[in-house]
């Protein structure tokens, strides 16, 4: 059963490992000593060798430590010696019309080449999903679903499904019921959805400063201003600069990515979430909540939401299966609170449903637990990933550059010199067929010019060290 | 081969059967006269007792002759005793703010109940749609798709089901490329983003009156006013209304469903077409054609579209299989003309892209010559539906009920005693757990309110024809 190897209790190579990377992180052990060899280390804990063997290849995946041929084991990486963050921007408190769109039109033209070493695009590898077990329950649900998943599903969504979906809100501590669900085709449709729910046309909404630019373009295209509220890079959106906001605006709802937001990889700490639930409920305002990287988190517990303070039915909580399972199923949902008839309202208006046969095949892989399982496994090659990234970033940028350290989802937020226009930057990695998301496009203000969004959902391999290498090479010519 | 039963020139049963159809129809054989015996008639005609037989199944199969026991076959109706058509209400030509939502929404609570008998829902039985092979073609998009259908699909869609749909353009004379077409989650989405692509909050559409609620909602929710246009219960929408409308208001584009429309199921015919986008190209406005009952013609031919006449990319043909094959892939297609580029960016600001799966089924499905093959099956089921349900109809209902022919598609319209409101029949018949959509939803003037749509997308039964009863007893009730 290999289920269980990650279940209950730490194992005994985890508890030597930890041990181990504690002593790396205190400077005990420094970059470059020698560890002791695998017997040695058996002996001293009173373990197998398999077990010490085990250890030192959690940490070798986890880049800490490198193995030197005929040589043993030495240590490689410290988190200590990490970067520095990338820093606040204060937003400018203003109100702005959108206007991302053409950008971003011609950021998508090429990136989806598959020649193209992509640092670009949010989406984990199709190498890291259980594609084989994603089949079986598809082709049960052709078979054992009513009416072969060929009817329409309700507008709400397939039933079972959002019994599943209200299961895995547990994880968060969430106590919802299914019928509080609504499932949309991905994240963002349900995102567009909320936000058509409670706003009109030439109403004003608060975001997070650099955001997500999916959410300025659904924002714009509904005809809606924004006001941005400045954000700590590892703390998430400022409170006292969204009470502000709150005062001079008239506000109508704000969006956030409380969990591992994309860009910054900010989590708001679990406080935090409560202040942000008390001071939007003081004010009546709804809260959209984008928790879509919120599961996949590389430390023991998954973070809260907002939605778990929410005592009013304010927060409106937005999720997909499109970055941890299935991209291409487009199966995402809402969970709008006391918004839900106006969301199934315009849901009904926009498209009718979602398609039948993938909603009925997730609510089959999730019932029989193999999301949990495969959730384990994504998570820990994402951190791994992470720290290889990081490394080669480390390696190969300048040094002035500031690295942002996400403890989730698979997106580095990286700020460069101020000499570095990171849209000049794209022009040339384009040449050398590397994408990357310029920072620009996550404001609506002249902000993050010298910033980069690099995505790393795909396994490190010798093509992302010489992307990550060239690209260095082309920023230490910029400035 | 059953395939070759239905293509080429008419079987011989089918000749003959036509012959005597026309003899009811030009009153030679009156309703009641018995029919020649299998055995006579096999002599006449020099032709097997098989394809005599074959010959009266036909004709009994469309309602027009009844067998009667131990004593043979009769004239059972007449297309001629029809009973009126349904009036043109002339439009009143004013730009309203639409409000039909509420009313909806209330509608919508309801008649998905299994328990109710459905004339309200314009959906095809499942019993008249090829489960067994769509399951085969999901079954092997599953195992031979690149990704296994699990990564993004582009946002434009899956590349061989836009080759497909391009193919069955040929059927309407169309000369489409395969980039020209942007895959949707059905054609109400595809609806929403041309309307999206072209218009502005606050712009002015012009509409058919009556027209599908569906289109009324989704201008109301993005904030459009509209202008309805007169409209003719068998030829379609009154082009000098139109051409008088476009004088007066600033019409920002135009949507139309050309071919057996819903819900008065007129067919506009091709000269008409030809003008009406000679019309629209003179004014330089978009023509948002909804052509999803295109297919669903009961005879000989398919009848054109409007994109066909198109030579401006002005006209926005949008369609999908919801109608005809999988109601609940969402598989939907818009061929936006000149606005492509517009089109494919709200797309993707909506929802990225549409699902994978859905899209890679439905191209192994037509690639396969499926599509045409059951097509031809669901029209004759359709065309003998119609039939059926319009004979319940003149039995039942009170004689000044006046009754659309539709020549396509699965919905009947019918006009009825100016004293009756179809709002209360709806109400009265839901106690019977009957339901029907009522006339008023189907305009934003108070017109229709005696009116009632009915759907034939499902095999006439004994429920079915004690449903429909029910109705006349219950509007005799109300005169």
């Amino acid at each position: 059963m290999q289920h269980e190897k990650f279940s209950g209790t730490d194992h005994l190579y985890m508890q030597v490992a930890q041990g181990l990377e504690k002593m790396i992180s205190d400077e005990v052990l420094l970059i470059g000593d020698k560890l002791p060899s695998v017997r040695v280390l058996s002996e001293e804990n009173g373990i197998s060798m398999g077990t010490a063997f085990q250890a030192y290849y959690h940490l070798e995946a986890k880049g800490l430590i490198e193995s030197r041929p005929k040589s043993g084991y030495y240590v490689r990486f410290n988190h200590r010696k990490y970067p520095a963050l990338p820093k606040m921007v204060p937003a400018d408190a203003l109100s702005h019309e959108v206007s991302v769109k053409e950008m971003i039109a011609s950021l998508y033209s090429d990136i989806a080449s598959a020649k193209v070493i992509n640092f670009a695009l949010a989406v984990p590898d199709l190498s890291l999903l259980p594609v084989g077990k994603i089949q079986k329950s598809a082709v049960h649900a052709l078979k054992h679903t009513k009416d072969h998943c060929i009817g329409y599903e309700h507008t709400q969504g397939n039933p079972e499904l959002r019994k599943q979906i209200a299961r895995l809100c547990f994880n968060w501590g969430g106590k919802t019921k299914p019928d509080e669900v609504v499932i949309t085709n991905g994240c963002l449709e349900a995102i567009t959805l909320c936000l058509q729910a409670v706003t009109q046309h030439g109403d004003t909404v608060a975001v997070e400063s650099p955001c997500y630019f999916g959410i300025y373009q659904a924002i714009e295209n509904l005809g809606l201003k924004v006001v941005e509220i400045s954000s700590d890079p590892v703390t998430g959106a400022d409170l006292a600069c969204l009470e502000k906001t709150i005062a001079r605006f008239p506000i109508k709802a704000c969006v956030c990515i409380p969990n591992f937001n994309n860009p910054v990889g900010s989590c708001i700490p679990d406080e935090n979430k409560k202040q942000l639930v008390a001071l939007i409920t003081k004010h009546n305002i709804p809260l959209i909540e984008d928790d879509i990287y919120g599961e996949l988190y590389f430390g023991k517990n998954r973070p809260r939401t907002c939605k778990y303070y929410d005592t009013k039915g304010l927060v409106m909580h937005c999720s997909s299966l499109s970055k941890s399972l299935t991209p291409g199923y487009r199966v995402g949902w809402a969970i709008p609170g006391k918004f839900i008839d106006e969301v199934k309202q315009v849901k009904r208006i926009h498209n009718i449903s979602s398609a039948s046969l993938t909603q009925a095949t997730m609510a089959h892989f999730l019932q029989h637990g193999r999301y949990e399982y495969h959730l384990k496994n994504l998570r820990k090659a994402l951190h791994t990933q992470s720290l290889r990234y990081i490394q080669a970033v480390i390696d190969h940028f300048p040094p002035d550059s500031k690295v942002s350290r996400p403890q989730g989802g698979f997106v580095l937020w990286i700020e460069l010199n101020r000499k570095v226009d990171t849209f000049r930057l794209r022009t040339e990695a384009m040449k050398h067929h590397i994408s990357i998301m310029p920072g620009r496009i996550f404001s609506v203000s002249p902000n993050y010019s010298n910033c980069i969004r690099l995505s790393f959902g795909k396994p490190f391999n010798s093509d992302m060290e010489y992307g990550i290498m060239m690209l260095g090479k082309l920023i230490k010519k910029m400035v």
